[in-house]
């Protein structure tokens, strides 16, 4: 143990990240894009502070990326003082990023001219995953490269798979948000329902949560949806990012997603409800809202 | 115990139920419309065979009934010779057809008039349920009648709950069937487009079903679903039919159900490709089917 390990994006994801990274005793340098929050890591954390992503990459044996999407990533990895500028021939970059399958790929090719390892590793689990080190990791790329990684994922992962060549990472982040964007829709047109049909939806699903229309979302956010709290959680804006990037690619792979594109755009009129912040249980709020 | 009991409609699901009550100890007398069923179930469980519904709730302090839709319910209830004519003022009669709401309330209008109880009370649980004497009942009526019936229920139901006055049993079984759809074709479109990706769906679930995607479809037929298996389970046919329900109900109550309605016209694509029995996870195949 005691690797030299770079991480870049500080944000809620990522800090909770690095910080089991460090609590594991590895010698960590941070860099994020918003200076105050590099300081505050090192301050509460240790370790040191990166001026630029090359900076926090040099000299590393893992460099780790968490930030917001294709552009970001491209700009702290690929970009002008990026962490490919920095990092040494045999080290390994992990991308925790959800990001295109297409940014992977061009990512991974990268990678390889220069002579390092690359993952595409996008996560699940949250916050609160994070905070406890319970996250699940979807990771496409070289099986060696998987295998070198793993003890410094443990730090805060539960459970870690490798899918496939670069992008399958993210390939499966996509089917993960595909198959809970339509199952959120149908559970608020299940608890709309009870509301006009004058039920306690609670009580209803007190009974239907036991049988085949039992769901992690159910189990969790059917009562926060019923009394309209959406204050939590991962954000509507966050989603439409995560469905672009699936409805993108399943238009390369021919995939078709009528519910899955109909559910993005139903995500676009909580936007407008003012929901940009709200947790993806929201789509309840748009059938609700007469005015729409 | 030792009830005087009726039992009408002796198909997949109340035939099993039937059973029950027999080995409870109750004198059990049955009617089925196809009168070879009815002469079965005597000489495998015992009880008496009933010429008419009518004969079979003569009697009993409780009469039970499972037949297909709103047309089978009526002709055996208010219908020449149907029950109504049979059971005596005291007596309980308790439905586990799933119907409409309004169909539930006009029963217990006749049976308020005649004087004997009246419970809509639809199942979940389906066959295994039933055998197993493990279904799950959401109950419309009122509370005296539901006390008095619990006991007899106990035989084939692990969870019984009173949700309201008559037609909430119906109600909360539309809430189950409209957040079951939506959520099939969610996790249809996720492992569709694994397919078309070229990852192995079954190593993607096994990730993304430890975490917010997680789901008692997914676990359950998840593997079904990729190998294109549809002989078994609950039939399209039937969810058409319990979809039906729902969106008319919809109608009438105010709630909008957009994928609902939506997932209803591709199971008409799912009969059109010959998949009335198939069961309702057969949603992938019309993903799948490039001819649509």
């Amino acid at each position: 143990m005691g690797e030299r390990v770079g991480f870049i994006g500080l944000g809620v994801m990522g800090s909770n990240m690095a910080a089991w990274l460090a609590r594991s005793g590895h010698h960590i340098t941070v860099f994020n894009r918003t200076r105050a929050r590099t300081h505050e890591f090192v301050e509460k954390h240790g370790g040191h502070a990166a001026s630029t992503p090359a900076d926090a990459a040099r000299d590393a044996g893992y460099v780790f990326t968490c930030v917001g999407n294709d552009d970001h990533l491209r700009a702290v990895t690929i970009g002008p003082e990026g962490l490919f500028e920095g990092l040494s021939p045999g080290a390994i970059y992990v991308d925790h990023t959800t990001c295109s399958a297409e940014l992977a790929r061009e990512l991974s090719r990268h990678a390889l001219r220069a002579g390092f390892g690359f993952l595409d590793a996008p996560v699940t689990g949250g916050q609160i995953g994070a905070e406890q080190g319970s996250l699940s990791i979807m990771i496409g790329g070289a099986p060696d490269d998987f295998e070198r990684v793993r003890p410094l994922l443990a730090a805060y992962a539960k459970h870690v798979r490798l899918l496939g060549p670069s992008g399958s990472g993210q390939l499966a982040k996509m089917v993960n948000q595909i198959c809970i964007a339509g199952l959120l829709q149908a559970l608020a047109e299940g608890m709309h329902f009870a509301e006009m049909a004058g039920l306690d939806p609670t009580d209803v699903v007190d009974v239907i949560s036991r049988g085949a229309a039992q769901s992690w979302q159910m189990d969790q956010r059917h009562k926060t949806m019923i009394e309209g709290k959406f204050d939590f959680g991962f954000a509507v804006d966050w989603m439409r990012k995560d469905l672009g990037l699936a409805l993108d690619e399943a238009r390369r792979n021919g995939a078709t997603l009528p519910v899955t594109s109909l559910v993005d755009q139903f995500y676009a009129d909580v936007q407008a409800l003012g929901g940009q912040r709200w947790d993806t249980s929201s789509l309840i709020a748009r059938l609700r809202d007469r005015g729409l």
